[in-house]
């Protein structure tokens, strides 16, 4: 059994990594983003790593190594320093940049997403680099934009390739099933996302006088939106499941047995999981099969009352999930190229915009890393992590799983009530040890493979 | 042939009238409002006529009558003092309550809508009174509040059905063909006003963990604002036509003689007359036939960029359009239990709130003071009038063909491109002329029948 590590200096350390109100998407904090970059450097440092601060067009990249032991594994852990937003900000009980403790859960905006989940494991570096031996090789890569989509990561990766070799990553930014209910992700949907914008007549026009004769571009895109669904809850644009790999029986059957089922959906929602493809589990619906999603709609009058117009536009927010064997480029010009044309058998004149997207995500669970993680989080927690998918993505986990060709593992440290990107977001005290007896566990594992 | 009456002492106290602020829709324009109606009671006892000012619980209801003549006919002209909002203020190139004659047209708010087209008969009436002989009876009844709809009218007509007997009614609050084409109105479109808002899940979800399982509530409403609309243009709710009275042949017939084609349409919204019934003609479309309309619709993120949730709630705002034999209560009870059951076909809670209605209007010309109307008009224009319609209501017009139930001649005197309701409102200063010796001649005819 590993000792508690997390006493009243690791918590009060903690607490300063935390009062950082480091927002990557917020450009008021950059100051801010450089000062924590540094602090965690310096921390590193003073544990015995070689520390780089990587100056980017955005917030500074950290990476730190280990002294190089030839012959022994490598292990890189990702995690990123940057936080969401804190808005709304009425709705927290406490300030959340100055943490506090309350039953057992340190409040605090990125508390669990992600500084606490990786600072877990970085106390179990600590204790094995200043108490003990650290019996591989560790890199250390912290993103500070992780949150915007990691904009400036893969320029990096690509940059730094053979510094970042390694034999498996290791990344805690997901959720456990329950407390005491260990999970492993094993894969996350990647996205696509769209701007839908349709012209109408040149201004807004009186309903009572061309209403009847004017074509309305609230209803043309009403309709293509309506089509791109079809009746059984699918994508109706042409070939847009091509390649889109199955959930293996064995994963599909094993989300059976998780505690994630209609009623869970209900209370977390407030409403029946009873969109998408009625064939699917909700699992499968969330994590296994990809969508076409409506983010939002405008078109016209908004305001109190009525205004009897023929509105001059309507424009649509879509974005698309994409699992395994999707690619968003590919994805993108399908869906482009179809809305584009249904608009036009409406009569009016579209425009479809890609914003940007990510690849999807698969990490196998047949190499012998995961299932050593798999292992040590059964020793760990005395039942076998649940192998799940999450529905959204870590951008830098694919980027990082592309360019080093490694096996990614995740382990969630989070709970699924930890209020990630949202106000009050906490973290367990009791995970501090527990990452940190994870990373010992896993990595003393390794250094016999 | 009448003389000019139209002459600098008459502009002047046409500016008068035109500087008044009168917008009935502004609270802050109250005491604006009833020193208008002030102003124009003087001017009508001056003139020699016996006036009231009605309080109502809003704008006040003005009404004069000449001395009564045993035997002859009477005539109440019909107008409203009111006027609309003046604002995108930025957009006029004279100040709006600020009367300006800039190539014989003078500009200002209320210019043709309604105070000029009212003015001019009036002109007519005043050098009857004061420099003539007023051949028939006279009543003016002067709203203020035709612009948000008459809330009170109908309550006054009620009250005062006696007071108002009379055996033709006239308003000029409409258009011509063009310069020197008159026209005269026979009917307009009633409406039926709608929210109608769907209730998704609790909160905006991520799309990335819900997305796939969860009812998109933009979707679901998209869906069934499609359904509403036939693949040929109509309207899809069952029993919407029911009752619907056809356009007379005759009247179909001289409409395909007005110079208002698919070139026309075109020029003044910047798209082709392509929505609505495929088989009818662009005037039959917005003159004679009904519609189902989105004047708008929001649901979900409308920022910048992308925001990848699935919405907690969608909306839009509808409106039909009523022709002659559809009555807007029964309308909307279709429209609103139609919507409701659709919406739960798609497994979502919606609702529809019927906002307001107004009926349908339609005056046959098979009646003798009609058939003056158009006469005097031939005679004065050198051409018969257009019999057209209107796509939009004079809610006023129905109340009083509906408890006075004599004929409403309504004559357009304002121009097509005179800029009601929008920037840069204008009024031919030659139609003073016009109006007022349509008036002299018209009471002359009728005052023999």
């Amino acid at each position: 059994m590993t000792k508690k590590v997390a006493g009243g200096d690791e918590i009060a350390l903690f607490y300063e990594y935390l009062r950082f109100s480091s927002i990557s998407a917020d450009p008021a904090q950059a100051s801010v983003m450089q000062s924590c970059a540094e602090w965690m450097s310096l921390l590193l440092q003073k544990w015995g790593m070689q520390v780089e601060i990587h100056t980017t067009k955005g917030a500074p990249i950290i990476f730190a190594r280990s002294e190089h032991q030839q012959g022994k594994p490598t292990l890189l852990l990702y995690g990123h320093y940057d936080v969401q937003p804190a808005e709304p900000l009425n709705l927290w009980l406490s300030p959340p940049f100055e943490p506090e403790i309350r039953e057992g859960m340190i409040y605090a905006r990125g508390a669990t997403d992600n500084k606490g989940q990786t600072f877990s494991h970085l106390l179990g570096l600590r204790e094995l680099l200043v108490h003990g031996t650290l019996p591989v090789n560790v890199l250390v890569l912290l993103d500070g934009e992780e949150e915007i989509g990691s904009p400036n990561m893969k320029e990096y990766l690509e940059e730094h390739q053979e510094a970042l070799s390694c034999d498996a990553i290791l990344i805690s930014d997901t959720s456990m099933i329950a407390p005491g209910k260990p999970a492993l992700t094993l894969g996350f949907r990647g996205i696509a996302c769209f701007d839908v914008i349709v012209q109408g007549p040149r201004a807004d026009l009186h309903s009572g006088i061309f209403g009847g004769a004017a074509s309305n571009p609230a209803l043309a895109l009403s309709k293509v939106l309506s089509r791109m669904i079809t009746e059984d809850g699918g994508v109706a644009i042409p070939r847009f499941y091509e390649g889109c790999l199955p959930v293996p029986a064995q994963e599909l059957e094993s989300w059976q047995r998780l505690p994630w089922d209609e009623a869970w959906f209900e209370k977390a929602t407030g409403i029946a999981p009873r969109g998408g493809e009625r064939n699917c589990s909700v699992l499968e619906r969330v994590w296994g099969r990809p969508t076409a999603e409506i983010n939002g709609i405008t078109s016209g009058y908004q305001g109190n009352g009525s205004k009897t117009i023929i509105p001059s536009s309507a424009s649509a927010k879509l974005s698309c999930r994409l699992v395994p064997g999707q690619d968003s480029e590919a994805i993108a010009a399908l869906v482009k190229d179809w809305i584009e044309k249904e608009l036009e058998k409406e009569g009016v004149t579209g425009m479809v915009i890609y914003d940007h997207g990510g690849e999807p995500f698969y990490t196998s669970p047949d190499n012998a890393f995961i299932q050593v993680a798999i292992a040590v989080t059964e020793n760990l927690f005395g039942m076998p992590p649940a192998l799940t998918r999450e529905g959204l993505s870590i951008p830098a986990a694919v980027m990082l799983q592309k360019i080093l060709q490694v096996p990614v593992i995740m382990l969630g440290l989070g709970l699924p009530d930890c209020q990630a990107h949202a106000p009050n977001e906490s973290y367990p005290l009791a995970h501090l040890d527990l990452g940190a007896a994870f990373f010992q566990k896993f990595t003393a594992e390794i250094a016999t493979m």
